[in-house]
């Protein structure tokens, strides 16, 4: 099947979430990734041995981050295995790297002397804080970025703590956000032959979506932002209230959306009074439309409020857990659930790609790679070394 | 200043979040956004009249999003609104529409008759299911898309509510979903010339970075992923922890970073014990090192803390409000609040760009336009309408 990143390289020296996801994208879109890891000796990339592992203790998070790409083994503590880096990286089309800044360039595999050897290569760096300014040392994980980004401060109820996305939304995101910066610097290298430095920060792509919710309230009028639970500042009724059986998150903040919820509510008499009025007004009874609301859903099933406010085109859900997600007639029907066949554990599912193309659909189910599957084809085929060549590097615990 | 978006073209026929998030990117990064709205007569786009706005009225969150665009009014529910709305289609590279599925198709600008009249055009569309599946044409808000992709089932604590996440983040990272998906397209198109069509859902685009960090635990042992609050399955040390004036995020779930927090602590008698051990036994005492780390956070300020942790390398982080985040050295350093210029309010502040690049920085401080700012210069200039046309057209309430 065609694929829309036909023929592209990326060098991929990264670890863990934003990086891998980000290439994990690339991958599902058709580039080819070689990922580079640790020697066999030194263990591979540390989630190789993460939980939870098949029987065969192939790691679930591993697989789901890597499948489809190729793995070389490099040892760039060794001089050789840096002089095996700047080869490869002269073979690419796009690099990436996820270490504390400074790393990369004390190994001499930093972006100025990389970009020197291969001027058309595309050099993207993710880190914590950034290649720039006062903590771009500090190290950092997902839940640091989290905090420092402000999603950790609007999270959550007022009187409870500020609370982490329950998925490492920082790392995703950032490599989200990185896939698309790789492929708009793709689109100018395109038209010029040059590549270039990308420099993305965990805090600097978690700040962004908050601030895009949060930010008019303090930029314009000096408000700090709280956390609001499942309600909103702005709009309601938009809230998540109590069934019989469960919860149902009810998002009805338009003025046609909230007259059909006090219709089906069998409380037509609302429709005139400041509860059912235009936004600005309405808000300031948010308490009150709340409660009404939630002593109405209290008195029925989760199932039963779903029929009734869908019919009233009100949007609205249930909160099924993750497994009901999972199976999903809607899920199902986008294949976000795949089957990855891997050698040693069998099938092993994954979740599948959110990239629905007309042209190019490409293939995702590959499985994830053994550590150093694609050593011959990288080194022999791309690099030209000989078999007795990279019998030594293995010996030396280069590759 | 280069771009890297150069002479690319969009018609954006997006409303709200989702849709005008991913064009902000792509403004960003160099593009040309032109911004379809509803006439002035019908009021243009509907956050215009959000608040919080300026004293000029105009809406923080448009300025916000919409930064850099072209504003053209259009009126696609008369048949010569429509028949404008296809010519333009002829004359971009992108066009990208949030409508409910089936909407446009009914307008007669839907994606098959669109790309037979540019086979070049990339036609992108964000929904809340999709365009297949079960329930396609349900109407959908982000929280919504957060229940039913399965974020909001994990995000909060056990003995509490599932948590809707503090920024519409369904909208959010379906948009850079979305940026990439048209970037990527947009590199199969320089090399065949095709264009295609792009279908993303915001239930896609939450559910990928959830099962992404829930999705090994249910697919390899069965186990429904829960709340863990601030905490995580699998992680420890990794939690919010009370200081005397607020508190501390410490994630130090490496053997070293953890046995660092101890010796921090005074506690290196705990380096030989399970409460150290490598991962899978100490996460057995998840519970008793949040407790031991709490006592000890509890007499310190976050100030002491955080210089004592950093000092040990151990990641850890206030919780800083919108506002302290705003004022962050490093956020200021990274350029991510700018000004922009509104003719009518003066200088407001919005969010800056992620995107950090040594070639194409382009320039992002522009202001959000009028309704209908640019509607002489596409129509005019891009349709080849004269003044008299034009006069007509808006006479007739079509432009």
């Amino acid at each position: 099947m065609a694929v829309a990143l036909e023929g592209i390289k990326i060098l991929d020296m990264t670890n863990w979430y934003a990086g891998p996801f980000c290439t994990l994208l690339l991958r599902d879109l058709g580039a080819e990734i070689i990922k580079v890891e640790r020697t066999v000796k030194d263990g591979g990339e540390g989630p190789r041995k993460n939980t939870p592992a098949t029987k065969a203790e192939e790691s679930g998070a591993f697989i789901q981050l890597n499948r489809g790409k190729k793995s070389v083994t490099l040892n760039t503590t060794s001089p050789q295995g840096r002089d095996i880096a700047r080869k490869l990286a002269q073979k690419v089309d796009i690099l990436i790297e996820n270490f504390t800044p400074g790393v990369m360039d004390k190994l001499g595999l930093g972006s100025k002397e990389l970009c020197k050897l291969n001027p058309g290569l595309i050099y993207a760096s993710n880190s914590g804080f950034g290649h720039t300014g006062p903590r771009q040392y500090d190290v950092v994980f997902d839940p640091v970025a989290q905090a420092m980004g402000g999603i950790m401060s609007v999270t959550g109820y007022a009187d409870g703590t500020p609370t982490k996305v329950g998925a490492p939304i920082a790392d995703l995101t950032t490599g989200i956000f990185t896939a698309v910066a790789i492929l708009a610097a793709l689109q100018y290298r395109n038209k010029t032959g040059q590549g270039q430095v990308i420099d993305m920060s965990l805090q600097d792509c978690v700040f962004l979506p908050t601030a895009m919710w949060c930010g008019p309230s303090y930029f314009l009028e000096g408000r700090v932002p709280q956390r609001f639970g499942n309600g909103d500042e702005w709009l309601t009724p938009a809230n998540l209230y109590p069934a019989k059986d469960g919860y149902v998150y009810i998002a009805a903040p338009l003025l046609g959306q909230t007259q059909n919820v006090f219709k089906t509510m069998g409380r037509a008499d609302l429709l005139t009074s400041p509860l059912c009025a235009e936004g600005n007004i309405r808000i300031k009874h948010k308490q009150e439309i709340d409660e009404l609301i939630g002593e109405w859903t209290k008195t029925k099933t989760v199932a039963e409020l779903l029929e009734m406010l869908k019919k009233a085109d009100v949007p609205c859900s249930a909160v099924p857990d993750f497994a009901q997600v999972c199976n999903d007639p809607q899920i199902k029907n986008r294949e976000m659930v795949i089957e990855v066949e891997q050698l040693l554990s069998g099938k092993v599912k994954a979740a599948g790609s959110p990239f629905k193309f007309s042209k190019t659909p490409g293939n995702i189910k590959f499985p994830a790679p053994f550590l150093g599957e694609n050593n011959v084809e990288i080194y022999s085929d791309m690099l030209g070394y000989s078999e007795a060549e990279m019998s030594k590097l293995a010996n030396d615990n280069v590759i």
